[in-house]
Order: structure tokens, then C-alpha cells, then sequence
């Protein structure tokens, strides 16, 4: 039976730009846990530290979402998201200070090695550690599965497959599952995006497969085109699943009357489509769209063809060199949407060459 | 290889209540046809004669919008959506006249008798016919297998498995396959709804069993939790399923320029969800709504029990029956978003008590 840890308030807070207040964070943590939700991710999208280091300011300090969530949470776990260099290591101290219950420390999947002292130091402050493998679908099963050992040896208790752009079907995440499961019995967790839909029928799978975490948030609320909705999982579970721990109604009531109002976004974006097809990640978008407004060339095409070449990494001279090629398009930015993104987080780096 | 067929124009005009103006209908046909979308439906969400039997009055009649699509179409395929009772036979006779394509005749599962006059004029027009089950998990795989031998008696090419509150998973999808396929090899489409989230990964299992025609919309638009969204599930088959037949560029810029501002429905609506969860029709909310402004019953509670009992009609006295046996709700009406839902049209019978 899979955990179902609920990250409306962090990943959900990249729809209101990092606005929600401390009266959002006791509503719906108290609606959740009411509703038998054990765990709960608060805090900024981009994770401890994000807000002072130019990532979005948000609302409220790390501290005082995790000392008002602290103080709510009554019984549940809660926990935040870790980017490190992002997050320095006080953060964590900070963060255990007021005895939170988990932490996830996200990073590229290429790059894990930067999660070693963050992992080392939650593990040392008595937290249950994750090593959530941002853009998982940049390695092959196979080399997923060797980071997850390593991982592990850091002393992550729980690894997360991360399906950053929501490209991913079942039979993606099961060949991720058994290479896994080849090596090591450590937890694993699935985090999905909806890009091309699949969203909750990937969450579905992932919970057949035997995932012990899987990842939702009222009314889907998250980045680029939104998580696995914590309604329609539950509601799957309990209709086709037998599942009877949870409060399906309360669900859907905080999701109405509490959530639903932050989805800003009507319908898909084109840009997220594109995002899920490619694995492209959409914090990128803002380069897209200033490449493209230089050089008129069709985002569409444009992230297709960077995408082919680097699934993990931005670099502004690959981008432009690509764009050169490509020939001018007719069609108005406007359409896209851009301005509904938030983005940069991902950082950018020098060109390898 | 499953045939797309679209229904933008048709199940999509439910969102903005029938007003679909000809340059709408001109721009989407020719938007789809160009990216390679072969069957295209158009006309009124509740199919022929529904603006004139007061099912919501559309911009245009039924003559304008299929002899503007026929001007239109050039090479593809083109029909509507047909309820006998609400279309009468002249309706068919009408299209027929402009050489439309196809027509579904739309009847709940368990009353298919009805289309047999319908299914036979049209045969005998010319038109290749589709019989749509509404409400198809009303009855089992086995029962339902049946009724398609008897549409097939009467002449229909097509049968259409038709998850009209979008409760399915493709494990439902599958037993209704089998159990067709063990009588008869006439060909099937699935026409899935989005309630549980699972509308493309049901059109996406519908298509690696082999379903000759899966239904979809741009951008999801439809009745309800809306269709399986056009773009997503090509997407889909070009990425993971190596098919090359479509332009999913064209498709993602006319869903954003042309169709994307009709979606007025943000996330998920809790009624969408319990709809789902119980296999309970949408276009029954008002009654719902009148049911609990009455009793100040919880409606997804009401819901819920209603289709224990019925998942195909609506019988008032037995609805009140059941609101009269529940303990009062202190929500609020409003979180419900009752005003966003069209309904009616699938009519009110007497109980049968």
C-alpha cells in the first residue's frame, strides 16, 4: 500500500508565484490531515533558501511556514524540498530545530553527488530523507538504478523517480521499477507531471507496481502543467482499489472550496505538450521565449530540437546556435502563453564546448 | 492503427453552451483536416434537432453548421450526433442531402432499441454509422457484448464503448473488448470522459487493444471533465508509439489559438470527480442541485447514493427518497460550481415504482 504524500503547498506554490499565506497553509495541511493524509510537503516551490536567493520571494520565511505547519500538523509528518547550493545546510538545521518530519533533496538526476552532505547531515538530525531524482527520464533504466545505490550509500531512505515534464507512460516506469528492484529493496517514490495526461494514470501504476510514495496535490496545483490531483488518486483507490483509509469527500471539498481558485491555467499549453513530448523542462521557458523573440523561430520546434541534444542542462549558446537553423515562423508568441510561466530555477550553465 | 476522430466541434460545444459561430466551425475543420485528423464530428453537443426541442439553443441551426462544414472539409470525413427521440428521422434525411459522412446514433446502453429506425434510414442513405452506447458501464462486459450483436442486426458498422462520466480504467476497457470480441469482429471506438484524470490513458489502452476509433477533442473540450484532449493522445502516439501520420504542431497552434479560450472550467470540479467515482451522469446536476437547495443534503453524498441504486435514469421521487434518508451538510452550496454545469438532456422519468 503506497504512502500518498501531498505536495499542494510546495509544488502548488508555483501557481500563485509563492504567495500562500500562513490561513492557506493551516486550512488545507488541517483538511488533510482530517482527510488521512500523513504526509505533507510545505514551503517554497524551489525548495529551503529559494526565496532569498532570488528564486520568487515568497509570501512567508522557510521558518515561518515550517513553524505554522509545525504547529498544525497534530499526528501527520511534514517536510520541505532541498535543492542544494539552492539550500545551504542551515537550512536544515533550521528545519530540525522545529522537528521536521522529512526532507527531500532534489537534484538533477546526473548531478547527485551534490546531495551527499545534505542527505548526511537530515540523516544526522533524525529526519526520513529522500533523494528525489529531478529529470529522471534523462538516464536509462539501468543507470537510473546504479544513482539510486549511490544514493542510497549517502543514506537517502527513499529514492523518488521524478517525471519533471510529465512524459513518461506506465511502461516507462516500470522498466525504472525492475532495474531498480534488481539491485536494492530501498523505498521508492513517483512523482509525476500531467504534460501529455498521464498524471494519475502513471500514480495508478506506479502504485500496482508497489512504489511506497507516490506524490499528489489538491486539484493537481503544481508547476508547469500540475501534479497528479490528490482527489482523483484517492477516488481511483477507493473506487477500483478497495482503499478505504481516506476521506474522499473532505478531499474534494478542500479542494474546491480551498485550492481550486489558485489554478490559474485553462485547458493545456501548448508548451507544456511540447515539454511532456520532448522532456524538456518548462523552467526553461523564459529562454525560449527570449530566443524566440529574436530570431521568430517556432518555440514548438525550437524545444523539440534542444531537447534531441540535452534533456538536463540549458546552454544559451547551443540554444541560439539551434534556433539559426531553424526557419522564422508566423505564428504570434501570444498564442504560447509565456507569460504563465515561472521560471529559471533550473539555472543556466556555460556552453561544454 | 485506431482512427482519430474528433469531436471539438460537437461534445466540445457543451462549454460554451451550443454557440460555436460558423468561423469557428471553418477555422477548426480546416485546422484539423491539415494536421491530419480524418473524421471530424460538428453540429450540437446533443446531437440533431436539440436546438429546437429546447436541449439549449445553438448560434446556428443544424442545416448551416453541416452545409458549412461539407464546403469545408475537402477530403475528410464529416457527421453528427444523433438521439432518436430528440432528432427525428427528417433530421438524418436533411443531412443525408449534404452528403454528410458519418452519423453516431446515441442511445443509453440499455435502451438501443430506439436507433433501429435511425441506423436504418441512415444505412440506407449511405452513411457509415456508428452506434454509441451512452452510460456503457451500466451493464457488464458480457450484457453489453450482446447489445452490440444487436446493433449490428440492425445494421451499424460501428459500435462505440462510451465512458460517459469517465469512471473507467483501461482494465474496465479491457473485459468490455474481450467479451465483443468473443461474439463478433465489428469494429469498436471508445469515447472516454476525464473525470478520474484517465480520459487519455484509457484512449491510449482503447488504442493498443486495437479499438478502430478512439474519440478525442481539442483540448479535452466537452461535456462534463471533457474528452480525451486531441493534441496529448498524439502526442502520445508519436512519441511512445512511433506513429507519424499527424502534425502536431498545426494541432497544438489551433488548439491554442482556436480552441483553448473556450475552456471556463479551471481544475477539477468536485462534482466532475464524485460523477466519476459513482458513474453518474452530469447532465442530471440540476436536479441534484434543486435536491439539495431543498434538503441542505451534501450532493456528493446524494450522488453517490442515487447510482447504487440507478447509473442510467433520473427518477425524481426516488432521488428525493434518498435526500430525505441523509443527515444535513453544513457546506456551502457555492463550492460546488452547480451554475457551470449544462444539463437536462438526457430527461427526467417517472419512478417506476
Amino acid at each position: 500500500m503506497s504512502i500518498i504524500l501531498d505536495t499542494t503547498l510546495r509544488d502548488g506554490s508555483y501557481s500563485n508565484f509563492f504567495q500562500f499565506s500562513i490561513s492557506d497553509v493551516v486550512k488545507i495541511v488541517t483538511g488533510l490531515k482530517k482527510a488521512g493524509i500523513g504526509y505533507i510537503e510545505i514551503g517554497h516551490g524551489v525548495g529551503l533558501g529559494a526565496s532569498e536567493k532570488g528564486y520568487g520571494k515568497s509570501l512567508h520565511t522557510d521558518e515561518e511556514y515550517i513553524s505554522e505547519t509545525k504547529k498544525n500538523i497534530d499526528g501527520a509528518k511534514f517536510g520541505a524540498f532541498c535543492i542544494p547550493g539552492i539550500a545551504e545546510l542551515d537550512a536544515l538545521r533550521m528545519a530540525a530545530d522545529y522537528e521536521m518530519d522529512f526532507v527531500r533533496i532534489g537534484t538533477d538526476v546526473t548531478k547527485i553527488k551534490s546531495s551527499e552532505p545534505f542527505i548526511k547531515l537530515a540523516k544526522k538530525k533524525n529526519m526520513f530523507v529522500s533523494a528525489n531524482f529531478m529529470k529522471s527520464y534523462a538516464l536509462d533504466a539501468e543507470q537510473f538504478a546504479m544513482k539510486v545505490l549511490e544514493s542510497e550509500s549517502y543514506g537517502a531512505d527513499l529514492v523518488y523517480l521524478v517525471d519533471s515534464s510529465g512524459g513518461m507512460i506506465p511502461s516507462d516506469i516500470e522498466k525504472y521499477y525492475n532495474e531498480v528492484r534488481k539491485k536494492t529493496s530501498i523505498p521508492l517514490g513517483f512523482h509525476g507531471h500531467n504534460n501529455l495526461g498521464m498524471a494519475i494514470a502513471n500514480s495508478i501504476y506506479a502504485y500496482e507496481l508497489g512504489f511506497e510514495f507516490i506524490d499528489t496535490s489538491l486539484q493537481g496545483l503544481g508547476r508547469s502543467s500540475g501534479n497528479a490531483p490528490t482527489e482523483l488518486l484517492i477516488a481511483l483507490l477507493m473506487k477500483k482499489y478497495d482503499v478505504r483509509k481516506y476521506d474522499m469527500f473532505k478531499l474534494l471539498e478542500i479542494g474546491a472550496e480551498y485550492v481550486r481558485s489558485f489554478i490559474k491555467i485553462n485547458g493545456y499549453r501548448a508548451l507544456d505538450i511540447i515539454s511532456g513530448y520532448s522532456d524538456f523542462h518548462t523552467s526553461y521557458m523564459p529562454f525560449i521565449h527570449d530566443i524566440c523573440s529574436e530570431t521568430n523561430v517556432n518555440p514548438l520546434e525550437l524545444i523539440m530540437k534542444y531537447s534531441e541534444i540535452d534533456k538536463v542542462n540549458m546552454d544559451l549558446e547551443r540554444l541560439r546556435q539551434i534556433a539559426s537553423n531553424l526557419t522564422e515562423s508566423k505564428k504570434d508568441l501570444k498564442i504560447f502563453d509565456f507569460k504563465s510561466y515561472y521560471g529559471g530555477e533550473q539555472g543556466v550553465q556555460k556552453s561544454s564546448k
